[in-house]
């Protein structure tokens, strides 16, 4: 366990490293040729005369494109720079180096090949329209870093309007994972979903998709109370209800809080089983005492960044018996990793049409699954993303849950899936460290790191 | 030498091919990862939160993106997919395989990563929209496959608009390739830039861009005759000047054909030194007659495809003494693959920020002089795509023009670019035959191939 400064500190290695290797490297990501090139005579098929054929057949087939193509495991990673990490709208060019890392992810975690595109536009219905021309070149969308509440309104459109599945990690992503460890957190402690009580600290885009997804997951929404910056939830809250973009936010002012019970943080998190926080950088946002005040065996996800919202220390001194966070050094980091690469996988193997709230909890509940084979504790409700099993065991949850609902173009069994996700990520990650043995990545220059 | 069904039986092999090896590797590109990842904790460094300084490093000083990012090498290429080879507008999807062939051509002989975008419109002005707002993600654009006249104005105000070099292949490409030939070809018979006659038939983006980039070359446009499939162009083409989107046409009008020479194909090939055909494919649309009926020691471009408008033994037995055509089963190929993956490597390695008419230029007489070091004969006029130097050779000489017309923003030696040059391209061919033989890139299988 660290301090404050020993957090922050720990922090600044990564960036002080990162500074460094970015250039080194100059960057994550490149063009990988995945056909082979026996000698120049190739090129007369894989471009022109030959690749005519390809094309015709598209042309009179549509559906070729995912055979001639790789637009089967090509999704892009969509942004407009507007809400990167924690450091706010810093624009679409230094939005970048988050969209490269989060391609490597894909690819390294999913066998999933993601291009990153930040749009020069913070116009949302221009992120749209430019999101729907780019559609014949990919297979899905990842939405990645755009402020709410336009973030919202884009989701639903691109879900609406676009051919090919869409995504937006901060919301369903944030979410899935974070249902996975309550699903464990709520067997360690032997509580049932439709019964716990359970509040909500902060209304930002993920804990909105958050509370939806629980509800989706059993929790009922008549004993939750959300609380954001300015006081709990309720119909009575006027400022929500003229708020047309935010209108999922007014759903949950309806749906929870009966009671009408107002008080803020403190009020929501007052008796409640669970409380989920994702507000703002802590410590000092909850206080020891609020949590004194929550049930027993109370269940705590502290994962604001990059300082969670009581230092897990405190919470657990003031009576909490499992405590989340987002961070790596803490146990049960909530990760948005251990989500997006399997769901992708699964969804691109079945040629899934869209990717469904049912689809996001059949990951969690595989998620939550992998951990309690494992042996669940106090200190592990989720995996970490070296367990190698999340992600094709997520892919077939997902891929089977879009047969089963009738959005998948392909029908295959577990046993098939299983099979084309794991072919996929084992590839995928033993190319990188034969790239890594033969040079062609090369190794980080002695000294290069020493200040 | 083949007879037209044989050639038309040759072109067919590659496609019966491309249509079962586009299956099998399932498309042409994939995302590759050029960083190290030693383990999951490297992730931090990549991501959250390390990955944090870099993006905040770009947004205090943009430049830096290009050390952050793959940004300095990766390009896209750009269609909508409405004159794809000569297949006319199959649309953005059947497309693709196009695209991707286009863009591992520029890996394996550039060196650059180039990412293919088919945009799902035809408005002009909405594409050109989309292209400036994908510039975070880019190094430059390579714009591919849109049909006339379009892609005039659209390379145009691209040019003018965006913050990173653009370029249309068709016209920008194959008129250095072009040039290149009639270099060499002019040096065989021993004839003058600045004295010969010259034929240009067809008026399509192709032609109209070599009739400019040779007159930038030395050729004299006063003795030149340009025909289109309905006359030769001159002032009194009413129905191009009246056309205010074909305005480089139109000054074509202007400055050529001072005699007013009527009679369309045969009046602009009588008495020429050089002739240069993109029309439409033949054989029967240039007739051997006129062949003879131009100068002593006639150079014939004849580059329609599939099939050239006259066959080079017609053209050859009716007097020509040189015969280029675009097809790679006769010697002398003007192919566009010799230009553009030079040309970009050069442009992107002193970060440029336009490719200019000179750049062109240099690279045209460059790529002629490697030719010409190598002993120039009458089927010899041209390096193929296998000689290795040309790559490297004209990433020097555009990059060099680029600093001599203070468009690059990196100072290099001619030595450095080459250093640079070589490396990359070589480290890119290395990286495909180290995946082939490490069965990443897995061979064709046995019997695929026979019917």
């Amino acid at each position: 366990m660290s301090t404050r400064e020993e957090l922050i500190e720990k922090s600044e290695k990564p960036g002080k490293e990162a500074m460094k290797l970015h250039p080194f490297y100059k960057g994550k990501i490149e063009l990988g040729v995945k056909c082979i090139i026996r000698d120049f005579n190739d090129f007369a098929i894989w471009y022109t005369p030959g690749v005519a054929k390809p094309c015709l057949d598209i042309q009179a087939h549509p559906e070729t494109v995912y055979e001639h193509t790789n637009k089967a495991n090509m999704i892009a990673v969509l942004t407009d720079g507007t809400r990167v990490l924690g450091l706010g709208d810093i624009g679409p060019e230094a939005s970048m180096p988050v969209m490269e890392g989060k391609a490597i992810l894909f690819k390294y975690l999913g066998g999933v090949d993601a291009f990153p595109l930040a749009l020069d536009t913070k116009d949302p219905q221009e992120f749209i329209r430019t999101a729907l021309l780019l559609q014949p070149a990919f297979g899905g969308f990842n939405l990645e870093d755009i402020e709410k509440p336009k973030c919202f309104r884009i989701l639903e459109e691109l879900r609406q309007k676009a051919r090919i599945p869409v995504w937006h990690d901060d919301q369903q992503g944030t979410a899935t994972v974070t249902v996975a460890g309550l699903i464990n957190a709520l067997k360690v402690v032997g509580k049932k979903l439709d019964q716990v009580k359970v509040g909500f600290i902060g209304s930002g885009a993920s804990n909105v998709k958050i509370a939806h997804l629980c509800f989706k997951a059993g929790i009922d929404p008549k004993k939750c109370i959300i609380a954001d910056s300015r006081d709990t939830l309720g119909p009575y809250r006027d400022d929500i209800r003229r708020d047309t973009i935010q209108i999922e936010k007014w759903e949950l002012c309806e749906m929870t809080n009966p009671g009408n019970i107002k008080g803020g943080i403190p009020a929501a998190m007052k008796g409640a089983d669970v409380v989920i926080a994702l507000s703002k950088s802590g410590p000092g946002v909850i206080e020891p005492q609020w949590v004194s005040d929550m049930a027993k065996d109370a269940i705590l996800f502290t994962c604001a960044n990059p300082v969670p919202e009581i230092f897990p220390w405190d919470a657990l001194e003031a009576g909490a018996r499992i405590v989340a966070t987002g961070r790596s050094d803490f146990p049960n980091q909530v990760n948005n990793s251990l989500g997006f690469p399997g769901i992708f996988r699964g969804t691109l193997d079945v040629r899934a049409l869209t990717i469904t709230d049912e689809m996001c909890l059949a990951a969690a509940f595989e998620l939550a699954k992998v951990a309690e084979d494992k042996g669940l504790r106090d200190d592990y409700i989720i995996p970490t993303m070296d367990e190698w099993e999340v992600f094709p065991r997520e892919a077939v949850a997902v891929g089977m849950k879009a047969i089963e609902q009738g959005v998948a173009r392909l029908k295959l069994t577990p046993q098939e899936l299983m099979n084309m996700a794991e072919t996929k990520i084992k590839h995928a990650r033993d190319q990188v460290h034969s790239m890594m043995e033969d040079g062609f990545i090369k190794p980080v220059p002695k000294g290069l790191l020493e200040d």
